[in-house]
């Protein structure tokens, strides 16, 4: 079978692939990383690619959603044209993912003072139950004698007994082996490594000497979108490390929707997206050993916090009931296992504890995320809503919790919207319209490359404010304003015209645009008011209202107040807290006490199913206007 | 390197080996069994081999401890005589380990009734509490609605908490992956299998429909010098199958102490032993898998029980430290684990626990023996002990256990006495004397070929009756019995002429064999005496009086009352139970409540070292005479 090169601009990179395979296909070897909205079906057509040398005989569907213009110029969709040539091939920047961003989607925090971060971040405060889920402890054992003949363990077992709270150890074989020898021919000087395994603590395994400062945990966070690590010493609790990547499991599907329709339906579609979160995370591993000039060995747990689906690809589960009526996913609670059963490259011995899920919609992530907000233990009613394609929402506090979960449409991740993108390099956070005049900031101050969720919250707000669209979301096209025009039968607004813009084209937002935007905080926000009102509560009520997911480095709150988003209480109540899965998942990590409690947020928490409950749908259509229907709700938005 | 072939006859099977290899190693690779009692140091002559064509240059060390004629005759040591030319080697009987004579080292019982079997001949009564440590559960369960949208796991789970007495469970990464394909593609018709482990149960796998009739388990007898498995049908409790093989680790040593001092005299000594036996058990689990016809799938657990010696070998621990004071193993207590991590080859899933020990010299043979006596659950106080190269002996009751190991030597096994063997076929089993006439009994009806425990015991109590020997075991030479001889300077008796044995020589016992055998039983005395003497009690108030160990399918109490081998109590005290061993890794494997036992056994009996205990010195001496030196304490005996 013929190879041909394929050579990626403007990295550079170049593979070989055989005849036939699809550009996406020889990106995905090269690791270049390709938008792909749709999985590779060729209908969201996110993926087009410029044909430097302009040679490929590109077929129909390679051509699809594509102008005449753009044909001209040579572009394809990466995911359908095939390779049946040597071609060079450049990435245009909108069709990129752009993995060194990605840690803008967090708040900007100092990582050389770790520690202050940890505390400060975490509202319930880890440190009081500090008791990490695996610990080493360093012993030096009295010689046996006739008089003290006990086993090798038993004289471990009971030494541990005395140097932590802990009565019950169970062995295993593989601390068992060489224990002899290495007790014996180190002097009696060993460090025991003990994991916390339900009730009983495991003894994974015995180290001659004393290596308790050589163990480390990650707490990892699988994202849909983005995978993100941190590194933590367990003896400390000290974050040392943090680094994330774009999820790989993009290249077959953007949502969790798409990768479930790509793992069932086909033969063994489970497998590649497995591998893919498998790689993503031994990836992270090598980013973390390498700066921190760590061993792997030197690393003895992992906790992950995902959402269900991403749970389920991770331990190789298969995800299919998941999406289909009513909602069944495999297990919610997961066993402890060994990280390397699954290819992760870690301490041969460590362990990997996936957070447990509440139901189908409603994953670990936000059971992490209720955990780092504290919600379960306080007496105080807390809020946690988390915005991406789903709006999870869960209210509580130590006696009830109940939790949603809402389709809200990828808008506020970039998707649905034409010139949306995520929180990434070149992004348009925020926007400010005054007397007709607009200024905007853009994500590493670059040219606008498109707009993340803080800019286009800002941009309804100012649109409404600035009587640019009525409270129906519609332009108003009385104000004769400049910047609305209308294009291909389209009305839009010019945000930053083609000189001010990375790819010299006008970045406009249209009234589709609005509409998708309004559909999705209405989603959200009839959400919120359906639990408050299943629970008997006024928003009145809340003690804090904690705001994660990824809009940005930067949620200007009064605005999505202002635009019905969050709902009209005091903004000191409301706290923008970035990926609070991660930060769940360090505490779980950090905590057996807190990892307990992980289990008993998945297990108590009341899971209402929105798509089929009538408040939520009556709520729905009175939340699609501009701040609401009910103005009542909404006193302090000033348009 | 040059290659030979050797012919191992008379059963005519062939192998090639390198030069220079030794004729034991070239027995080995061909699954030859030759005798080998101190491991292949050349110290014992009990491997020696007839080189058929007489052609093999030997050298000095593989002539050693033969005779003139032997050596004229072509006779070598197997261990010492190195192959260097193509020759066919005959393998006299009495240097034949003999494997499928095995089982007549067990009472002869009727295995086609097997429940009977096990019922009759466990005092306990397992059925009382039956509960296998891995069970299979048939489920049809309701399909998932919009009510009842439960994960998989959690359905099987709460049906499992339906259909047993049992409340937690734990997952496996194993039985979650597939699992909603195998529900939904089976008409949520599946069966799940349950591993106790420790409080909870372990889900290990869940298969499509009812799979229930296909759980079976394995109790396991790993001896030093035999392996025993029995096959037992988890779902009814039945033993369906039963099979033994001689222990191959006999090729690096006859008995615990020179296997441990091969295993830690060299580097990576420890791997053959451990292959060694667990080469074993999988050619049991073919013979029986084959006889029943059933897939290796189809076990799911293994119990097994061995001295701490053989646990160690078994699980590949190293044993060093056993046998030096202070007498430390590496652990007593063992964890789960899967077989298949060992290389046994049952299903991925299935099980291996291991019997806990004592200590160093009272394995989890005697435990599982004190749990098959029911020495632990009675308020009667009961002993058991086991003989064979360690005398183990264990007293106690439901309130208290005590017991100890004696150094006895191998004697009673047919070991140090220049014609004993164990009880294989050929070999005298019963004496009798009757007025100068000698009439005796062999195993399998066949010509003499030595003569094992139970017949030492019949010889040496029909000489002092018949007063061939005086009390302290010496020939009575005025008695003028013509079968008394002197050959050699050794004085000895012909128990059988050459004309009735099966290898044409006398079959005679020397006074040497007679003090070895004197010096067995008054260890074994000495320690059931010091350990009575040391909870305070007398002979008249043991209740029952169970004797296991390889003396053979016969043993006559009497006679080993009449030598002051056992206490001189009402003989219908005293039980013979063959392998208790065995049957107590039956009961555990059959009860998760007697498996539980017998870690409790292990923890809370009192071992007694007996090598450092003075008054066990001073019954020891007492103890060197016929029937003892105190005569008041074998009222009963009349010679």
């Amino acid at each position: 079978m013929s190879m041909y090169k394929v050579k990626f601009l403007p990295d550079g990179k170049e593979v070989e692939v055989e005849d036939g395979a699809t550009i996406m296909e020889a990106a995905e070897k090269g690791e270049v990383y390709i938008n792909s909205l749709c999985g590779g079906k060729g209908v969201c057509g996110k993926c087009r690619v410029q044909i430097a040398d302009g040679k490929l005989r590109a077929d129909k569907n390679s051509i699809s959603f594509l102008s005449k213009d753009e044909i001209k110029d040579g572009y394809v969709l990466a995911c359908q044209a095939k390779v049946n040539i040597d071609m060079e091939v450049i990435v245009p920047p909108e069709s990129r993912l752009e993995a060194e961003q990605i840690l803008m989607e967090q708040p900007v925090v100092d990582y050389s003072q770790p520690e202050k971060v940890a505390v400060a971040r975490v509202p319930s405060d880890p440190m009081t139950l500090f008791e990490p889920l695996v610990q080493k402890v360093y012993m030096e054992l009295r010689e046996p004698s006739q008089e003290d003949n006990i086993s090798d363990i038993e004289r471990i077992i009971r030494e541990l007994r005395k140097r932590t709270d802990y009565q019950t150890f169970e062995t295993s074989l593989g601390c068992l082996r060489g224990l002899a020898s290495n007790l014996r021919d180190n002097d009696w000087k060993v460090t025991a490594t003990i994991a916390k395994h339900g009730d009983p603590w495991r003894i994974l395994q015995i180290e001659p000497g004393d290596t308790t400062e050589r163990n480390y945990g990650l707490a990892i966070d699988v994202g849909t979108t983005t995978v993100v690590a941190q590194l933590v010493h367990l003896k400390s609790g000290s974050v040392t490390g943090i680094t994330g990547s774009h999820n790989l499991q993009a290249h077959y599907g953007e949502d969790v929707i798409s990768r479930m329709v790509y793992a069932c339906g086909r033969e063994k579609g489970l497998n590649p997206l497995h591998e893919s979160v498998i790689k993503n995370i031994n990836n992270l591993i090598k980013t973390l050993t390498d700066e921190k000039e760590l061993n792997v060995e030197d690393i003895t747990a992992i906790v992950a916090a995902g959402n269900t689906t991403m749970s389920h690809l991770l331990l190789s589960l298969i995800p299919c009931s998941i999406r289909l009526d009513p909602y069944v996913p495999t297990a919610n609670i997961f066993p402890q296992i060994r990280a390397r059963d699954l290819g992760i490259d870690i301490n041969p011995v460590g362990i990997l504890e996936t957070i447990a899920d509440v139901a189908s919609y409603v994953g670990g992530d936000i059971v992490a995320g209720i955990l780092a907000c504290g919600i379960a233990d306080r007496p105080e009613t807390r809020v946690l809503i988390d915005v991406g394609t789903n709006g999870e929402i869960a209210i509580g506090n130590n006696e009830w919790m109940v939790c949603c979960s809402a389709s809200a449409g990828p808008a506020f991740e970039g998707g649905g919207i034409k010139n949306g993108m995520r929180a990434t390099r070149g992004a348009i956070e925020r926007i400010m319209i005054t007397n007709g005049d607009i200024t905007y900031e853009t994500i590493g101050k670059s040219k606008p490359r498109g707009i993340c969720g803080s800019g286009l919250i800002d941009c309804i707000y100012e649109f409404a404010r600035n009587g640019i669209i009525d409270h129906d979301g519609k332009f108003n096209l009385s104000t004769k304003n400049e910047r609305i025009i209308e294009k291909d039968d389209v009305v839009q607004f010019i945000l930053a015209y083609s000189r001010e813009t990375e790819n010299g084209e006008d970045l406009t937002i249209s009234e589709s645009d609005i509409d998708n935007l309004i559909r999705s905080k209405g989603a959200v926000f009839a959400a919120i008011k359906s639990l408050m009102d299943y629970v008997g509560l006024k928003f009145a009520d809340i003690d804090t209202f904690f705001v994660a997911g990824g809009f940005g480095s930067y949620l200007d709150i009064p605005k999505a107040i202002g635009i019905g988003l969050l709902p009209d209480i005091d903004p000191k109540k409301i706290r923008f807290i970035g990926n609070s899965s991660l930060m769940g998942a360090r505490l779980a990590l950090l905590s057996g006490h807190a990892f307990e409690r992980t289990i008993h947020i998945a297990n108590s928490t009341t899971n209402i199913e929105m798509s089929t409950y009538q408040p939520f749908m009556d709520e729905y259509v009175a939340a699609m206007f501009l701040p609401h229907t009910d103005r009542k709700l909404f006193p302090s938005v000033d348009y």
